[in-house]
């Protein structure tokens, strides 16, 4: 572990997460990804907000979201960090078995991770290919980011050996739904379309910023849809989102090449724009 | 935790897991929980072999399988044991993101609990319940024993309100597939049926130990069909499975009530017989 990188687990700093852990045994916990830039998280409440509800539908104690939110301010406090933060919560320790106990202690596991690079756009632009692994329809997790992620970590290892930047991942209809780390967008007869994850996928938090400010402050209409693989390959621009990278432009997919991005540069430059200016 | 717990972790005597891991981080990872009777795994080769086809979908180095087995012998070897053995193999810890790293150093995590009623069946006849979660369909993940198990989660939270001993979980198609822990059999004009787990559920190793061994023994017909809902309310008997707790006969689902189990009787008599007498 380089020394940029700093653990704590409930408040102190840690090495190791206490077993017996439900995070581990069964994925039963989320977590959030968050930018750290110069010791600010921008659209903290985004990522909040999506915590709470993934919180609610799991079933986690009703105070667990403002527990959450203390131990993040907690470590932000620390010092004038640039980079990432990964909160980890787990419904803590249990009896052997899928059911929890009703009123478990919780463990909040803090990760940062020094990165330069971060809050600012990747370029050029990014070359996708199409990955065998399809998300499976599950509503009951669909939306969340929750812990149990194997799609995404066989989609990634897909990845690795295809020689693309990114992977488009479908749905078992062949409707696209995201990028392995990223929600989709497609600009398409001056819209703005992005994938229905009513079934599957998760609600980024800069989609929800697109869907929400940067669009509207745009002049775009955004709408949420069912997208193929051929609106995709005829949309006008593609792009990607996660908060770690911002909004990244596609360059190729499938036999189409894009040479012109206008509309993703004006939104990176807009994202750019307030990025510096949203307090956390 | 209780005195009669153990853990270790990579053959060293551990209370927590260094971090980052990734079975915390995305579920990256297999398990295997196994009744240990007088410090013996029965039918511990069922076990390995799901665990080999597991770290081989997953991509895991070629000789995990090998140093599983040594971790759980090494384990095994320190008393004379009566309890549950649950076994994890993560992909260790790797950097930030879904993608693995080409050659990582596994955790193997080891948890011994004692339990005085590991062997005997479970009686009297469970009531059964349908779980408003559905399987979803992945054949990526079908059938092994991953570490993404949200679905038996919420499942299991659901049966806790619902009075029920076991739910049936279903798939989106509302075709039965499992118990929640447990695979599942119908008795029907002479034949033992059982559902298809191309799409999802998994391969227990007494769904194994049934197809492969018991059933044959006692004269039955034995099938992977596809099962309704209506199917099961018509069986002669209903009865599910897993290493823990053997066959379990059900004496209620739906409308349904059953008064005998002359088949799962026969079965639990031939069970308990060779869990005596087979080796590791």
């Amino acid at each position: 572990m380089p020394a940029s990188e700093q653990t704590w687990i409930n408040g102190e700093v840690a090495t190791a997460l206490p077993l017996p852990d439900r995070g581990l045994d069964y994925g039963d916990g989320l977590f959030e990804t968050m930018p750290v830039i110069a010791g600010d998280i921008p659209w903290l409440g985004h990522h909040l907000d999506r915590l709470r509800d993934g919180l609610q539908r799991l079933g986690f104690p009703e105070d667990a979201d403002h527990q959450a939110r203390a131990h993040i301010l907690e470590a932000l406090d620390t010092r004038q960090f640039h980079g990432v933060m990964r909160l980890t919560v787990t419904r803590g320790s249990g009896p052997r078995g899928y059911a929890p106990i009703d009123r478990p202690r919780l463990h909040f596991v803090i990760q940062l991770s020094s990165m330069e690079t971060v809050g600012q756009p990747a370029l050029p632009a990014a070359s996708i290919g199409r990955s065998s692994i399809t998300l499976s329809k599950q509503p009951a997790l669909a939306g969340i980011k929750h812990l149990n992620r194997l799609e995404q970590v066989l989609a990634a290892r897909e990845r690795q050996t295809s020689g693309f930047d990114e992977m488009l991942m479908t749905d078992n209809e062949g409707n696209a739904i995201s990028a392995i780390s990223g929600n989709l967008f497609l600009v398409s007869r001056g819209q703005l379309l992005t994938p229905t994850l009513i079934n599957c996928g998760i609600l980024g938090t800069r989609r929800r910023l697109l869907l929400e400010e940067l669009a509207p402050a745009l002049g775009f209409e955004c709408r949420e849809t069912t997208i193929t693989e051929a609106d995709v390959q005829n949309a006008d621009e593609v792009l990607y989102c996660n908060s770690v990278r911002g909004f990244q432009p596609v360059g190729r997919y499938g036999g189409r090449c894009w040479q012109r991005y206008p509309t993703v540069y004006r939104l990176q430059a807009l994202y750019r724009e307030r990025l510096h200016t949203c307090g956390a």
